[in-house]
């Protein structure tokens, strides 16, 4: 019998990324790190609350080789999160007959796994986010309604990043897809020094403007994320969702107050 | 018989603000202004569109004095837009019965006459908005959304002005009473130079932060959105309207194609 | 005998930028506007002051074809400011031996007409500045100096205008020439809306991020600088300056302050 | 005989930004980290770049109370960095003598520790800034050669910390009392969510504004900033400093190549 009400959590992945969303994960007073899974099979069956230097067990550490379908039975979550790689879904598929719920944060799906993703929503609630965090898909969907409203005005996007950050931003370029404007013309990338990341949408009309400005201080951001999506997605009927509907249920609510 | 299906505008009000919302509706070209009335006597009889250098007819003036319940059978329009002052409403009150509708801009009203404004709203459409820029209206109603979403963060409200002016913006005030926000912890009024008129609503999380910030440049953009006001108010049932409640239909519209 | 010790200016050119230069000379009270010069024999012989809506003379208008060498000795002035023309240089190159300064604010200059305004300051001094407002040159000059203190700082500079400018802000190129960096590489040019002009050039260190922002409200900062330009000019010797040269004299008599 | 060119840098403090100061020193590749003295005796006699991670040996761990003048001959530096404590300057002051340079970053010094350091530039050169940062020392002596321009443009001077920082950000009052205005009036507090620190310098002029802010991205500043001062103090001759005097001699260099 499940003691807590706590949200359970498992997370894949336990790189860079992850480890930062493992330590927002274990301060989160509402949820459990139950497990984490990690490609390499070092401090395979320790907590990683430990290794962060807490003083008591959370999230105990399980090698990716290790993982079969008896996994998810013997060590039941409410919620799986994926912040590792485009192939583990594979290793997870199944387990959508358990009634587990998914958040996946996985940036760069091949087209067979992706369409793995979906195909287990239609057993299960999966969200699928490949930025996860709630300011970049607040000022995603507050860019979308503002546009709505004034689709006169002129629109661009700055985003800055630090000097080695290769590419333009991907987020910058979602924004300029869901706003229905041509990257090339309207997305400016600045690269410069250890800037964590800031994404703006300006919008120009003849006597004024209205900037919507997302600065990150660090990848934090993500783990809070998560577990605000994966909280949200335990309301959620099956189905396959992305970040901003979640986002546009809540901006929904809000709007009828007004009335 | 009515010739064009240009919105036909009435205008009260002819100050500073008054002459920039003239320009900007002479200029609009889905909206005719029909006449102008002012609280001097000069120029009566004149066309606005002259006073401002156009080679055409539109706008003729009116003194003040002279607006009797004739004058709005005699020159019919479809929304009366008031930039002059609280008791200005006195001498329309009774045309609510011609089915003429109401945008009123006024920010200081008497107590007795926005309860004679509320009044109207039982025969016709009544749009009140002390602040009528679509972009401040923008700012707040996003504000409010994000709030929503996020009603742990910290909020700081930033408001820049020109050095003259003297009180706390009533746009700043207004948006800290919309998120439930004690003005005097949250609000910052920077007074400095020129500026036109600067409104920053700042969004803290630990890990991020979101900013949405408005500035004019230049006070046409009350004509803009008296305009686009009036423009949305013509679909409306009678009822008392704030410019946010017009703006967040459009948002939940916008909302309900995401899913 | 010289009644006031007020800076007497003529200046030359009347048109957007012209005008709005006369009113600001014509408010400033240590400056005296003499004459006006202006392409058009439109309003000849009236005063800029009268056509501005003030009660008083000012600023007698006259007509380009109308100056000969006779003309700078008829109405003697301190400094001539030029808002005009490239060509304009050559009506006024004599009166360089009348021992008046000269300030120039042509964009555009031929090849020999800028060897004219040069030749000119074998005997006297000229301040030449393409963009005179003090605020875009203390932008500059302030990058300057700390791009010397951290060369290793990433440098970006971006600009932003009202949507129907077509070039990349010469200002925006100025800056970049001045702290070597690409200009294709480092400006990123954003139209949107009405926006009156914004500069800002972004150093980025790996722990830290300094930015410098220049914000035009309205085009009177031209006549502005043009006339702490031309009071500044008076204090030198002969000799073809920059706005920036002078301002630099300024910066370090207050950094041997710090002394 | 000294085998290396490198500086050599002894430093007081472990704690959280000390330990971040070492990080920076032992990633640069122009000093070398001697030794780090704490106030726990934690880990002495292990190297400060094992504890950090690193495969080498740098910055040996001393406990403070084994610090007699023998260390200073024994273990000899080029310059002192002092991260610690108001009352460290007691263990080091006769060290003066050796011929060290001594950066002191000390915020909160008493009157007599903060005389003793002064005294102890009667023999060789002293460092002392209490935000030892280039990017805030930057603004700061930005915006004072910006003043000594526009002394007649209003001031504001914005900071942003993180919800938890009880006070008034020291670096806004000191940048106010070089300014010369009134902190009451012109410095404004922000306090919201995790942003690490903000400080914008804003000028207002009628027709345009100049602004200047410092962000900071984390505290590894404080370190590359350290060893900045440290490397100029090398050249002083001995005597008091500030870091906004040592930035003002690089002004002045990078000023006088204008002319």
């Amino acid at each position: 019998m499940r003691k807590s009400k706590k949200l359970r959590v498992g997370l894949f992945g336990f790189g860079r990324t992850g480890a930062m969303v493992t330590q927002e994960m274990i301060n989160a007073p509402d949820s459990e790190l139950v497990w984490v899974v990690r490609k390499s099979n070092r401090h395979a069956g320790e907590y990683a609350s430990r290794l962060q230097g807490y003083e008591f067990d959370e999230g105990m550490i399980h090698w990716v080789e290790d993982i079969d379908q008896a996994f998810f039975v013997r060590y039941p979550v409410d919620v799986i999160i994926d912040f590792s790689a485009s192939e583990t879904v594979n290793l997870y598929k199944h387990a959508a007959d358990l009634g587990i719920r998914f958040l996946s944060a996985i940036s760069n799906y091949s087209r067979d796994d992706l369409a793995e993703l979906k195909k287990m929503a239609r057993k299960t609630a999966i969200l699928y986010s490949p930025n996860i965090s709630i300011g970049v898909n607040l000022l995603l969907l507050t860019s979308l309604v503002v546009r709505s409203v004034i689709p006169q005005a002129d629109v661009a996007i700055m985003e800055e990043h630090f000097s080695q950050k290769p590419d333009i931003s991907g987020t910058a370029l979602r924004i300029a897809k869901k706003l229905k404007v041509k990257p090339e013309e309207c997305v400016k990338s600045i690269r410069v020094g250890g800037i964590v990341g800031k994404h703006e949408v300006l919008f120009g009309l003849p006597n004024q403007t209205l900037r919507l400005t997302h600065e990150s201080i660090n990848r934090g951001a993500f783990g809070r994320g998560a577990l605000a999506g994966a909280t949200w997605l335990m309301e959620c009927e099956r189905g396959f969702y992305t970040m901003e509907q979640l986002l546009a249920v809540r901006f929904r609510d809000a709007l009828s107050e007004l009335r």
